[in-house]
C-alpha cells in the first residue's frame, strides 16, 4: 500500500453509542487522504439494562462488527491505529467482558478514554480541520454523551463531557414516539438543566465563534442545503425544523426534506440538545466542523501535520500535490492584495474573508491547468469545490471555485453564493483578474507600477505607457479586459501615466 | 515560474501558412503540461504574389504578431525554444528580408525547416502522443503544405511533404467560391494528381493505422461529434459531408452543424484533400492524433520524454503526478488480467484492446480518492476524461472513466461508447469489479485463489472457504457483489470450494 515506502496508512476506530466507525487515511504531502469509511449501526447504548450492564446481544453486535474492521486493520502498522471507545463503554459495568474478546479479535487494545479525554481529543480534530483565528466554542453531539470545549488554535481551555446524547434522550423524553410541543420542551428543558453546571465557566470565558460536530449538525447542515438554505446554523432554523418535525405526529411519520431515513429516529432529540445549547449559550450562528472525533485520533498519529495556521497548511499541501507554480501563487496574491489596499480593503470588501478567500485563490487558481489546459478555469473549480481543504467551509470552497473558474478570458457573473455579499464577491473576482493579468511574465520584478482606484463600483487602474509598450500582449489583453468588466456592468477604466 | 528551480517552461512557435501558433508548456513528472497558446490568423500565404514575393503588408502582420509572442518568450531559457517557419517561407523569395526583422523582434532566429524536416517533426509529435503498435500512416494537411509519413516506433520510414494544403487548395479550386460537385471534382483530381508520385511507395510500405493531424483532421472529428457519429473517421463519412457542404451554394453560405465559423473558408478545400488521400491510398479508418509539429518541436527538446510505449509513460506519469499506489495498482491489472485469461480472453472480450484499456483503468481508477473518498468514483470519471492521456482517443478516454466510476459501490449499466462493443464494456467492467473487491488486501500475497469461468454472460467465481472466513469484510462485499451483477442482468455465482 505504500509507493517507495512512502504514505503510510493510518486507522481510527471510534466504537460509539449508537455507532462503530473505522476511518482509514493515507499520508501524503501534508494532507490525510481518506481510503475507506466503514460504518455499521451497531446500537450499543440499546444493550445496556438499568443497572448499566450490558447485553450479551449487543457485545455480540460489537463483536461481528470488530471481526469486519479486523480484516483491514491486519495491513496497517500497529503504531498507526488507534481504538477509542466511548460513553457506553465507560458505563457498561460489564466492560471487561466485552473487552477481553474485543482485543482478541483485534489484536490490538481498545482504550476506553474519559469523557474529558474524548473532549480533547474532539477538539483536536476540530483544530486540525477548520480555518480562522479567535477563541472557539466545539460541540459535539453524540449517541450518550455531548462535548463542549472552549479553545484557542490547538489549545483547549475547557473540556466538558456531558451525559445527555441524542440516543439517551430519545429513550428519555420521546419514549412514546410522539412530535408534540410537550415532548419537545421537556427534551430541551431537561438539556438545559444538564448544561447549568457549566454555564458560567463557559461564559465567563467566552468565544468569537461556534463550530458544531457529529452526526446530528451534519444532518442539519444537509437539510438546510437541500432546503435551500445558506450552511451557517441559527436559532431561528432550528425553530423552523422543529415546526418542521412537529407536523408529524409520530416519529415514524416524520418526512424533513434531506432528513435521510438514517438519521431520522435520533433527529429530534439531537435538535432539542442542539436548541437548549443554542438557547442557554446564547449561540448566534454554528458551522460545521470539518473533523472530530476520528480526526483527532489520526492527526495526533500524523504529528507534522501539527500547524497553526490551518489554511496555510492546506495551502501549501494542495500546491505541493498538484505542483503548482508556488512563486507565482504568491505574486498574484501578494499583487491582488496590494490592489485591495490601493483601493481601501474593508472600505471596498466589507468583510475581512474577502481578502483571506482572494489571497486563497490567487495562489490555487492554476490547480485547473494540471488537468487541462482547454477549460483550466472550469478544472480548477471542479477541483477547488471537491477537493477536501481543512480551514474552508463548505460555502467558501464553493465560491472559491467559482472566482477560479473565471480567472481568465470570458468573464461571467458569479452564482448566489453565500461566502461573501453579492458586492464583495463581485469585487474580489475583479481584483484576482486584474492581478492574474498583470502577473502574466510571472516574476514581481517584471509587474506594471500600478494604481488602482475605487469610485464605488468604478475602477481606474492607471499603468505606465512604458511598460504597456514593451508587453504589446498583456497591454491587448488589458484593453480587452477593461471591455469585459465594463459590459457586464463592472466599469474599469485603463489610464496610462 | 519554477517549482524549486524544477519543472521548466518550453516554448514552440510555429510559423504557418495560415497562421502563426505559440505553445508553451511545462514539463512535470514525464508529461508535458500546456500553460499557453496562442494563435493569431496571419495569413501569411495570402501575401505572396505569383512571383512568389511576400507582400509588405504581410510580412508586417507577421511582425505584429511576433512581438505579442516576444513578450511571453522573454521568460523562457532560450534553449528552450524552437520557432519554425513553413511551406510559405520556405516558397517565398524575399525571406531574407521577413527573417531579419522577425529574429530582431523575437530576440531569437526561426529556423526555416524544410518539408522533410517538417514532416520528421510532425512524426515525432504524432508518436510521441499516440498508442498502440504497429506500422502508422500520419497525414497533416497544413495551409500551403500536406505532410505523408509511415513509420513504426520513434522511426519514420518514408516523409513527404506535398505543395498542396487547404489555403492553396482553396484559391486553386474554389476561386469563385462555389461548392458544386464541378469544383470538389477538380479539387480532388488535383490533389490525386499531386499524391500520385508517392503512391507506390506508400502502397508498398503499407501500414497498419491511419492518424490524421491538424486543423483539418480536428474540424472533422468536431463535426462528426457534434453530429452523434463516432470519433473515427471514413470514406463515407467524409462524402456525407462533402454532401451537406454541397447543400450551400456558396462558400459564405457554408452551414454545417459543427464547423466553426473560422475553419468554414478552408473546410471543403481540406475534405478534397483528404478524400483524395483516402480514396488513392485506399484508407478504412483514420484517428485524431493528439499531437503534429508543435508538439514534435516540444518533445524534441525534452529528450527524458523519449519512450516506446507511450501509454506506459502516460500511466507512470499520472500515477506520479496523482501519487498513486502504483504496486497496488500492479496488482489490480494482474488479478483483472488473470481473471481475463480464465474466461478465455479474446473469446470472452473480442477487441484485444479490451484487454489494455481494462488493465489501464486498473491502474488509474482510484485517481478520484485524491480528490474526495466520497464520490471517489466520479472524480475518477472526470478526471480520466479530462486529463491529456497521450496514447489514448478521446472515445478510449471516455470509457476509461466510465469503468472507473464505477469500480465500486452501486452498479449501474455502462452508457453507449466508441471503445469496444457493448457486450465486451460490460464485460470489461465485471472483471474490474471483481479485481479490485479481490484486491482489498493490498497485498498480492494475501489475495484468494481464485478461479472464473463463463458460459456466455454467467460467470461462475470459485473461491476457497478458508480465505472468506479469514476475510469476513471481503467476504460480505462479494455476496453483495455477486447479488448487484445478477440484479443487473449479469449472472454472477459465487461458489465455495
Amino acid at each position: 500500500m505504500s509507493q517507495a515506502g512512502s504514505s503510510p496508512l493510518y486507522a481510527a476506530i471510534d466504537l460509539g453509542s449508537n455507532s462503530f466507525h473505522m476511518l482509514v487515511v493515507r499520508h501524503i504531502d501534508g494532507s490525510v487522504q481518506t481510503m475507506a469509511k466503514i460504518k455499521r449501526k451497531v446500537r450499543l447504548a440499546a444493550g445496556l439494562d438499568e443497572r448499566n450492564s450490558l447485553s450479551m446481544e449487543a457485545m455480540q453486535r460489537g463483536w461481528d462488527c470488530l471481526s469486519l474492521f479486523a480484516e483491514r486493520l491486519q495491513d496497517i502498522p500497529k503504531q498507526n491505529i488507534r481504538i477509542v471507545g466511548t460513553a457506553t463503554l465507560r458505563t457498561a459495568t460489564n466492560v471487561d467482558v466485552f473487552l477481553e474478546k474485543a482485543n482478541q479479535i483485534l489484536g490490538q487494545p481498545i482504550e476506553v478514554i474519559s469523557g474529558e479525554e474524548e473532549a480533547a481529543t474532539i477538539y483536536k480534530g476540530v483544530a486540525h480541520t477548520s480555518g480562522g483565528s479567535g477563541r472557539r466554542l466545539v460541540v459535539d453531539i453524540g449517541g450518550a454523551s455531548t462535548e463542549l470545549i472552549i479553545g484557542e488554535g490547538f489549545e483547549a481551555k475547557a473540556l466538558t463531557s456531558l451525559k445527555m446524547g441524542c440516543v439517551t434522550w430519545l429513550e428519555h423524553f420521546f419514549k412514546d414516539r410522539q412530535l408534540n410541543a410537550r415532548n419537545f420542551e421537556a427534551a430541551i428543558e431537561g438539556a438545559k438543566q444538564t448544561l447549568m453546571p457549566i454555564l458560567e465557566q463557559y461564559t465567563d470565558l467566552g468565544w468569537d465563534v461556534c463550530v458544531g460536530a457529529s452526526g446530528t449538525v451534519q444532518a442539519l447542515q444537509e437539510i438546510m442545503l437541500v432546503q435551500g438554505m445558506d450552511e451557517v446554523i441559527t436559532h431561528s432554523k432550528l425553530k423552523r425544523l422543529q415546526k418542521q418535525a412537529m407536523l408529524a405526529d409520530h416519529l415514524e411519520e416524520l418526512d424533513i426534506e434531506g432528513l435521510t431515513l438514517e438519521r431520522a429516529l435520533v433527529f429530534p432529540s439531537g435538535l432539542s440538545i442542539l436548541i437548549a445549547i443554542f438557547e442557554l449559550l446564547e449561540i448566534d450562528a454554528m458551522t460545521l466542523a470539518g473533523g472530530a472525533l476520528r480526526e483527532g485520533l489520526v492527526y495526533e498519529m500524523v504529528d507534522e501535520l501539527r500547524q497553526n495556521d490551518i489554511r496555510a497548511r492546506t495551502i501549501c499541501s494542495v500546491q505541493k500535490r498538484y505542483q503548482l507554480d508556488c512563486q507565482y501563487g504568491e505574486q498574484v496574491a501578494n499583487l491582488a492584495s496590494k490592489l485591495l489596499e490601493q483601493v481601501g480593503n474593508e472600505e471596498w470588501v466589507a468583510e475581512p474573508q474577502g481578502k483571506v478567500l482572494l489571497e486563497t485563490t490567487a495562489k490555487l487558481h492554476e490547480i485547473g491547468l494540471t488537468i487541462d489546459f482547454k477549460k483550466g478555469g472550469e478544472h480548477s473549480a471542479y477541483l477547488l469545490q471537491n477537493l477536501d481543504l481543512p480551514g474552508y467551509t463548505r460555502a467558501q470552497k464553493f465560491f472559491i471555485g467559482e472566482l477560479a473558474r473565471r480567472y481568465r478570458e470570458q468573464l461571467t457573473s458569479l452564482p448566489e453564493q453565500h461566502a461573501l455579499s453579492g458586492t464583495s464577491g463581485k469585487r474580489v473576482l475583479r481584483l484576482l483578474r486584474l492581478a492574474v493579468l498583470l502577473s502574466h511574465r510571472r516574476n514581481p520584478m517584471l509587474e506594471p507600477k500600478v494604481s488602482l482606484s475605487a469610485e464605488g463600483d468604478k475602477l481606474t487602474l492607471s499603468i505606465s505607457a512604458h511598460w504597456l509598450n514593451a508587453n504589446p500582449l498583456t497591454a491587448a489583453e488589458l484593453e480587452i479586459e477593461s471591455n469585459r468588466q465594463t459590459d457586464i456592468g463592472w466599469p474599469l477604466t485603463i489610464t496610462i501615466c
